[in-house]
């Protein structure tokens, strides 16, 4: 094994890129964590140089605030976890990345914060911040649930909260459905009356509508019937999800993400009963992910 | 009544302007149309340069097919109907048009269709092609409802109708709901296996997705259970929008647009009776508008 010494020395770089932000951690070879970084949007489907700026950014912050020169990059073994390269073309595109690293290996976000939750073990994982999505790894097996994104899916989350809101505002307008607090109350955040929502909305972004999803949620706390509407319909599509995840049988279950914490008290029991807390951050999962993907080419190299 | 003689030369231009085209008509003021034009899309939220040029472009046709100059452009009297301009904000924009026109009145498609459906008199519109919409004129007073964009409504659209289907082919593929002859189908036409149809339909437009349109009323008519789930809930969406239309007692409703006869078979019975078939073409409807604008004007200069 000529290679342990080498190992010992080895520095991992997760890397945990979506929508919003790319978080980065630096970490040595016995697991601590000595640097940090933290960057803008890096979700590939909205922009591949960005996302790849975002993500040579975040690296560099890790490296310096541990004390090391920017240009050691070239030494470090990398694991990236990115939003948008479940489909197929945008794994692509990221794959044939000319990275600044020594090794690169590229998962998803779903499957960092998957390993992070279980400190690098087999489980499941639920994303609901600004999108939905649903993870789950057991005994070499994945598999992927929802995250196809604002306009075709992401039920129960953030973003399609915020949607649903507005379009309840827009039909008590018009009469055909019940006016309430809640519409009430995002006709206030807007300061609109009438259709001047639609013009203010028409260029808005899913993080912009699931601004509106802890209003819809408390709204729901206190009876709001508009809200409750919401929030069950999404929570029940949520706890579906967990469903299908638990047919694998995985070791433990996470909620993670923006709105997890006020949605898992609508979420069914049978669901509820299985949920435990995430263990590490997502780029701690990427840190995993690295490691695991090293050792088994360093170990295939030696065999 | 000094403008008796002018009025009887006075050439009117009805426009009617939308997402995708553009049409116009130019009309005696005996009421004989004696020449058409047509052009691309007027819809000013996507763009209000392309939506002066489409209204210039299908006027200059109209008077051209007609054997007169387009320069006489400046001497005619022009109606314009034109999506979009339901928000206060685009109507602002349009009508601050230094229009080559001898006069011009703004008012949107709805109401020149409308004008159109009921020969210039009072009545009832709903329309449900790309998108979905209801209008109202009963004694000088009108509602508009619905209409609010793909994004944030247009039930019971064409474009509803296919974002509907294509979430039932991601859902379905998730296992979390049923596949059908129709999931199988919108697959079939978009050539794609999985994920893949996220990434084709990430940049697709509401006319995109109203192309699927056809087919989900097609399943749905030999009771295929996906599409039968979204026709008769956009339908009971439709006979609502009627209902409520019904209220003002317009003297005529009539349901146009591109899915509207289809469609028709899957509303409410009591909003079916009232139906009427459309007597003029929406551009039609702007010319009476301009004409009812006009006379008003000159009726008062005279007074």
């Amino acid at each position: 094994m000529s290679s342990s010494k080498e190992s010992d020395d080895t520095l991992y770089l997760g890397v945990d890129g979506g929508g919003s932000k790319c978080r980065a951690c630096l970490v040595t070879s016995s697991g601590e964590i000595i640097g940090t970084g933290l960057s803008g949007p890096a979700n590939p489907l909205n922009g591949l140089a960005r996302t790849l700026e975002s993500i040579e950014d975040a690296s560099r912050q890790a490296l310096t605030s541990a004390g090391i020169a920017a240009s050691s990059l070239s030494k470090v073994v990398a694991g990236i976890g990115l939003a948008g390269v479940n489909l197929p073309g945008q794994y692509e595109r990221v794959a044939s990345w000319k990275y600044p690293f020594s090794r690169c290996y590229l998962t998803t976000d779903l499957h960092v914060a998957c390993l992070g939750a279980h400190r690098g073990g087999d489980g499941a994982v639920i994303v609901v911040g600004t999108g939905s999505c649903g993870f789950s790894t057991v005994d070499g097996e994945s598999v992927s649930l929802g995250g196809h994104g604002f306009l075709l899916g992401d039920k129960g989350s953030g973003a399609w909260m915020g949607l649903k809101a507005v379009k309840s505002v827009l039909s008590a307008a018009d009469g055909l459905s019940e006016s309430t607090q809640l519409t009430q109350a995002v006709r206030d955040i807007y300061q609109v009356s009438g259709l001047d929502i639609i013009e203010q909305l028409s260029q808005s972004s899913s993080s912009d509508f699931a601004k509106l999803a802890p209003k819809v949620i408390e709204a729901a706390a206190v009876g709001d019937r508009v809200a409750v509407d919401i929030v069950s319909n999404g929570a029940d599509y949520i706890s579906a999800l967990a469903r299908k995840l638990l047919i694998m049988k995985p070791p433990r279950l996470s909620l993670i993400g923006g709105i997890s914490g006020p949605l898992s008290s609508w979420l069914a029991n049978d669901v509820v009963e299985h949920i435990e807390k995430p263990l590490d951050q997502p780029e701690m999962g990427a840190v995993y992910f690295a490691r695991q993907q090293y050792q088994h080419e360093v170990a295939d190299v030696v065999a």
